[in-house]
């Protein structure tokens, strides 16, 4: 794999310890002799003698993005660094999370990695177009129709490739990518989708009827969503649990694969299995399954 | 779409109603000036006059399978007509089916679909190779592994691509296609697979580790089961429940895709989505949901 | 069975063809010569020369209390009924409900009824306390812990007579009563509990440990929901979908049984099972499921 | 609580490290002076000097049966101590049970459980009736039908307290206790009952109808299973995975409550539901959940 010349550090506001590890990446990158910056959002956490660079310029003095905390900070990263084509590594704060695989203490881990000595994957994204809102709504783990606050009863319609797939009255629908498969529609019954797979699941959450079950399409697919317009209270689309934009009655949702993918790095022992293992608890040895 | 010429029929023993539509068939054919045969396993239910071919030398002779009977009849067809490179047609008994959507009195469906008015689509196929088996073992729909008649906890580890995913003590593994996805994995818990998904799905039935989950990965993967050899009682390996194979402890079952498709023959009206519904009896108005 | 000497009628504003019905009930009781009023909260819908009694003193007045509409509205009217010690009778609206088995044009069933030819049951009944709430919070169907608006992850822990059954971070949790298994419950994976069960299930929604499941317990325990300081957005409690009463982190909810039972009326051929079936789309001969 | 007298001590063969265990007891009441015996069907991990008893009449001699293994060692022993209403206390092998609570080495534990400090708790057991078997079947965790050997489906109905139920196709039908609730029941998505609810609960296995629900009913029901004469072929029905009894086309399977109970015996701070923290992997500190 080819080096890594010059690396963005962020973090996000909340991160406990997050200045702690941006701290020690900052001298142990000057240690080194590696070029590096800090994002512009999390200026406030970095060493006072740093450089600091707009988010949004990140891709063009950086080529890759380092991400200090949990998956939410790394989903919140990716956003940053979809449209720049910066691939990113998460170093979570001390719990391995489902993409940020990296220990802080792992600093040799790191160094391996700028060396050239790494994996990477490519995540595909989803996007969302909705009437009044010009850009598309991106999405790495989820496109999530819910109620806007406090009604329940979420009333839609669904067509894949313009066929009815099945009318619903539930709680919302989550449309997981396969990284989002291991998020919130696995709380709500979907199944894991392996990366690899060019596949997107949809979830009815809580559905009122009882033969709903989970239903995994290609990611090529063209997904609308019709919101009926008998739901009695406002509802909105939530992508990533980032923003909520208001959806109301009789609207349509188109959903497709956003064109970009983003690009993940990890060690180069990087084992997705294994990972699902500690995160799910999964045994590796069936003696010491649990019933 | 190009025009079928020779028709090959077979039935199965034990469909009812199979040697009436059989006969209707028949002389349909012969008043339309249709070139057809029956398949020699269906001759005793054949019109006395037809024409008999070997059930291995159909795709000699005919350019299209038509099967009447339900999904079971379909599925067993289909392992016919695969290695032929024969399409199959499935004409239902009545009852319609995830896979035979013709009703028997449909005629003109048929007349429609031989003079090139008809949907195709290709369905991916499984293969698993054991010790002591010099064929492949082909599933359409699902290769099962399960306690070979008595005892119930099944100990085995799978890896994925060399990678291990899990070890589990449970019932037994369903490995479904996405034609086997509304089969018997459906039952046991397993997400619904859109025919058109390169992807299969591994179900665990009855798992002792609560925290199991369905997990959907891509066609292309090599799938290892390796039987612990702590089972305590003999195993077998199941192909769209056609044979049980005797699976003996310490063994490893390599399953991967079959490198030939079946190819699904539908009316040009056909929506799987549609069908889905009628099946599963979801909902096409919210409204109208049960709870 | 007694008869019944006085009846309360009551139905709910947006119940479509309440009012149609109402006029017949009335009509039809003037011919029978049976003493009748209409709830003061529905007298809006009721014939003009029709009495009308505030609802609270109904108990006193009538001994029967008839509601026409959805189970919702038999919810509704239950709540005003229980501390009157009244039975209620569901008339629906042209469709079926879990509670309302009566269809508005069988006249000669109410007239059965109130003749005494009828099946009486009482339902289990919840309450719980929080702070600064003087009454108890009652529910039918259900206690639903959720956000308060927006925000998704609920932290609690939950006790069950002292002892810490476990702690949850997930959307939510339902504690619900036989009667509201078959609600919202049902439709996040719950059990059904028959009536008779003196018996409550706990019921995490979208929790993020998997190995979480449903668990159920007396309905005489002791149940004290916890809610964590570090809940980062208000939370509310919600009883039959009802009320919202805000809980802010830190609370503790004590749940328990209400002394009260509710007393359900069903024409004397009322079947349980038979009303599931027809609801949940069960089927009644094996050879007509669905798969 | 009132102290035990003399001790009845059993294992089962295969139970690995039993012979260390019973050896150990053995010696350690000599050493306390207390009264014990081993039960004949252990007599071979018994030491030589040790006094056997029969073991139908243990109750006759002893008013505890320690008895040493996982739960399946303790299921079987309570089969043979419920008519003699012997309590049971469970000794693992070094790793927690359902049921066995106590490790081999805290045989402080066991003496203060002899001194009359102990929890004492009553479970509720299951009879089955069928043609040509005599004696009730007794089951402390479950009844399961099932095919008898290799074919998969099952075609049943059910009714509760003469009440059809619902029709099934299936693989089979699970009725569990309390205690069988955290079983094999678990497995196939059923409910987890507080042992103190005086319910069952029917688990269909791999239902054929999506719709299909666990339900949980009155342990004091009268539920009789009717096996279709459509059965292809021979089914069986188990108890707590002990006997298989063979079930025919036609033939109607009469299940209610067994009259005893079975007594089982904790240590004074037993704690039902931290036992399912452990066995379940559930989280006591929310923070740690695993998603």
């Amino acid at each position: 794999m080819s080096k890594f010349k010059s690396i963005a550090i962020m973090s996000r506001a909340g991160v406990q310890g997050a200045e702690e590890t941006l701290t020690a990446l900052h001298a142990h990158f000057i240690n080194r002799g590696v070029t590096h910056f800090f994002a512009e959002s999390s200026s406030d956490m970095a060493p006072e003698n740093a450089d600091v660079i707009p988010d949004k310029s990140l891709g063009k003095h950086a080529d890759l993005l380092i991400v200090v905390g949990g998956d939410g900070s790394l989903i919140n990263a990716a956003h940053i660094a979809i449209d720049q084509s910066l691939p990113v590594l998460g170093v979570n704060r001390g719990r391995l999370g489902f993409l940020t695989d990296i220990h802080p203490q792992e600093l040799d881990s790191i160094d391996a990695i700028i060396a050239g000595d790494y994996t990477s994957e490519e995540r595909l994204l989803l996007q969302a177009e909705i009437p009044g809102v010009d850009e598309p709504i991106i999405a790495l783990n989820d496109l999530v129709l819910m109620p806007d606050g406090l009604s329940q009863m979420v009333i839609f319609s669904v067509t894949v490739n313009d066929q009815l797939l099945y009318a619903q009255r539930a709680d919302g629908l989550i449309i997981a990518t396969p990284t989002g498969s291991t998020a919130y529609a696995l709380s709500g019954g979907g199944p894991i989708l392996q990366p690899q797979t060019n596949a997107i699941t949809l979830v009815p959450m809580f559905p009122h009827t009882l033969s709903s079950r989970p239903i995994v399409i290609s990611a090529d697919s063209k997904v609308v969503i019709h919101v009926s317009p008998s739901n009695p209270k406002p509802l909105c689309l939530s992508n990533d649990g980032r923003a909520r934009y208001p959806i109301s009655g009789d609207q349509k949702i188109l959903i497709k694969r956003y064109p970009a993918k983003i690009r993940l790095i990890h060690p180069a022992d990087y084992n997705y299995y294994q990972m699902l293992q500690t995160k799910l608890n999964w045994e590796k040895h069936a003696e010491r399954t649990h019933l």
